[in-house]
């Protein structure tokens, strides 16, 4: 790309460095904010730099958060003996939105991922030990992505928290709700077969 | 979406305001920036401050520039007598990429569309005007898009400059290069049939 102008350039090149953003789209995104009002452009930069600046994370569930113990950990209401493991702040956002869950969570900041150059030691995963060693915890449910990465990072924290006296689960993996048997993959199909539940388990809710 | 921190929520609302961004695209980009360094973000959001502050539009042409007339206007070697007009500058790199057009770019900022409130007057048709006016202009070539705001706008510029001793044309339409004529839409084909050209010209290069 020949672009008419260097700062257009940086801006544009930019852009591109987000996930899933090319060239063309940076660009579309950089003319967009240059039609917008210079009020505007600074407010949106500003947003950036003040999250990157002033961001928290939970010092309990490592969480993002505004404050230094989460609006989560700090609510007096919530099941303090139920741990839900999850990867990031995504995870928490979509498990609240089920109103289903109670508990705390612990944010991993990530996976185990050699490929990545991800180890144990990049994630929250100490804390959660120390979490479970002193907190009065009775259950950890694992809801973690349901692939290799997902799979070895459960492994391992089972092999570290299986010797405390907790009851340690993973979310259930099955057909979605709407969605057919005849397109629902092998694995899934087949594990969803193996894990059946009594049907007077599913008429709760 | 429920957010754990204001901060986040702002960044993302300030994405989300993108072209074709939404909620979860613009928590995923800002999740991205998040995990970047300090100085990355910084980084990011100067570019956007100081594209904003610092563009210029070239005087003549109204491209993006870094200086007040741009690079294409003051290059020596082209050819001052033929104006492409376009929509915006991506339309110019867009052409400066064919390498077939060795003329100046009149950039109107936008097409004449009276659905989003964009009339004549927003655009820099007065200046086209002029510069046919007052330079040794030959020829106009209209390539803008053909759709109902091109073809307005079109028609507009038309009326103003047809009284002035200048040839004035726009880019063929017809069937894509590797486009299949079954698949052809019926009025790019039409078009095609009654703006047919002599088989002779079509073997220049």
């Amino acid at each position: 790309m020949n672009f008419s102008s260097k700062l257009l350039e940086n801006a544009v090149e930019e852009f591109s460095k987000l996930p899933g953003v090319g060239k063309k789209t940076a660009l579309r995104l950089v003319l967009h904010l240059l039609k917008s009002t210079s009020a505007e452009v600074h407010q949106f930069s500003n947003s950036l730099t003040t999250l990157k600046d002033n961001i928290k994370y939970c010092e309990k569930c490592h969480n993002i958060s505004d404050e230094v113990i989460c609006e989560i950990c700090s609510a007096p209401k919530r099941d303090n003996s139920i741990i839900c493991v999850v990867e990031d702040t995504r995870d928490v956002m979509a498990i609240e939105n089920t109103h289903q869950f109670q508990g705390l969570y612990h944010v991993l900041n990530g996976l185990i991922s050699p490929m990545d150059g991800v180890g144990p030691g990049d994630l929250t995963i100490e804390s959660l030990v120390k979490r479970v060693q002193h907190e009065d915890v009775q259950e950890v449910i694992f809801a973690l992505s349901a692939n290799m990465e997902g799979d070895t990072t459960i492994f391992y924290l089972h092999k570290k928290l299986k010797d405390f006296n907790i009851k340690i689960s993973t979310i259930a993996r099955g057909i979605a709700f709407g969605g057919e048997i005849e397109y629902a993959d092998e694995i899934t199909l087949g594990r969803s077969i193996a894990t059946r539940v009594p049907y007077e388990n599913t008429l709760i809710r």
